[in-house]
């Protein structure tokens, strides 16, 4: 039987997928959650431990933890930092913990982690990546969109279309409406990212919230080879890969710090 | 303050809706219950009164109503007919009250009913005269897609693109991604509606149950200028409209009987 690839447009929506058993969930949150965690791993961050609460995160920094929380955009007073992807490229983090408060990304991990043999976070900064660990799994695959409010959004429908269509043109199979109309629209927008989301609602609502430069960073696509998987409740980078060398990107937007 | 249009892809996504209050809802279940009813309203049939179990439909018959009532794409023994639209289109059953039994489309009806001032039922064949009824009544729109076992479809996502393109041509506001991403599908699929969802999922799911000639009717635009409307639990005529001639699809699809 032949894998197959499904796309989840929401965490509500997840439960009624077609893929019941034996698969994988790539979890995506664009703006900002995965970008940031797929750009932390591979800088060289040891481990991303998720929490749900701020009261969680707050526990966490007095036992000794380098903490990303924000409220609205702001990093909070007891953080160490925000949840910018460029807040994680720090020199000193290297090799470290870090624990990342994220109420929607604990939420959608726990519900990923219920029936999925595998977690791993995708991110248009390791597109190829992905899609070449889950071909070399061969297993069917259930891209869950964290989305905005549980609401459709444009940024994760179009990283899943990206996805949908790597794996189809390697063999997956679909019978699923929602990963046809997303690679339909990411064939209208592969060429202008940037620009065709710069009109999304959720864009919008960001702007006064994400900075140009995270802004570029969480839509260039492939400046990473790293795929950070679920192990536990730590989110690491998947063991039989290669360690991606700093891309200019990387370095771009990580050279204040 | 402009008024909006806001697009739900599935009852499960409705709860999540930006629009809270002074809206009117649109029915889309393409394939099929909506086009049946539309195409039933237009063609004469005093009302359809929507129930929700075969039982209901059942009680309805030994009462004496006409009841259209089908499982997995057959008329079930006590029914007079079954839900494909074609089905409606007898000369005896016009100005008549006929009992649909749709256990999907009655639970989207009472979901919409909740909080919507007015429930309007949309299809395909009555694109426009839909879009000028919601035009004249200027207030915000949310299209609700009945979607299949609650995913995702493109059907009706489609159909949700050509109206919300309708209504933001006349000024109607979105701040919605669903709305952004239905009118690109609808972009890629307008000059060829019936070619581009032969390949959906749902289409293949009910090739044994639809006949082409159903399938035919279900993608044309713009045949009918009746809107259908909910009063109390009965879907009739919108009142300001006029009657509509029939059009030679309904003429054709109707002519055997």
């Amino acid at each position: 039987m032949s894998v197959k690839v499904e796309v989840s447009f929401s965490p509500v929506l997840y439960p009624h997928k077609l893929i019941k058993e034996d698969f994988v969930v790539v979890i995506v949150d664009i703006f900002r959650a995965t970008t940031s965690i797929c750009a932390a791993i591979h800088y060289g961050i040891k481990e991303i431990i998720p929490v749900s609460s701020k009261e969680e995160a707050k526990e966490h920094k007095e036992k000794g933890y380098v903490v990303a929380c924000e409220s609205n955009g702001s990093t909070l007073d007891f953080a160490d930092i925000g949840n910018s992807p460029s807040d994680f490229l720090k020199k000193g983090f290297r090799g470290k913990s870090i624990v990342f408060s994220t109420t929607n990304g604990t939420s959608v991990i726990n519900l990923a982690k219920k029936d999925a043999d595998m977690v791993v976070i995708g991110s248009f900064i390791n597109l190829t990546a992905i899609s070449e660990f889950l071909i070399s799994h061969n297993k069917s695959v259930v891209i869950l969109c964290a989305a905005w409010k549980n609401l459709f959004d444009l940024e994760d429908s179009l990283f899943a279309g990206a996805l949908s269509e790597l794996l189809i043109n390697a063999g997956f199979k679909t019978e699923c409406d929602s990963a046809k109309a997303s690679i339909d629209l990411w064939d209208k927008a592969r060429t202008n990212l940037a620009g065709y989301l710069s009109e999304s609602s959720h864009r919008n609502r960001l702007k006064h919230l994400v900075s140009d430069e995270d802004y570029e960073f969480t839509t260039s696509i492939d400046i990473s080879e790293t795929v950070p998987v679920l192990e536990g409740d730590r989110l690491i980078k998947a063991g039989n890969l290669k360690m991606g060398a700093l891309h200019d990107t990387f370095i771009k937007i990580s050279n204040n710090h």
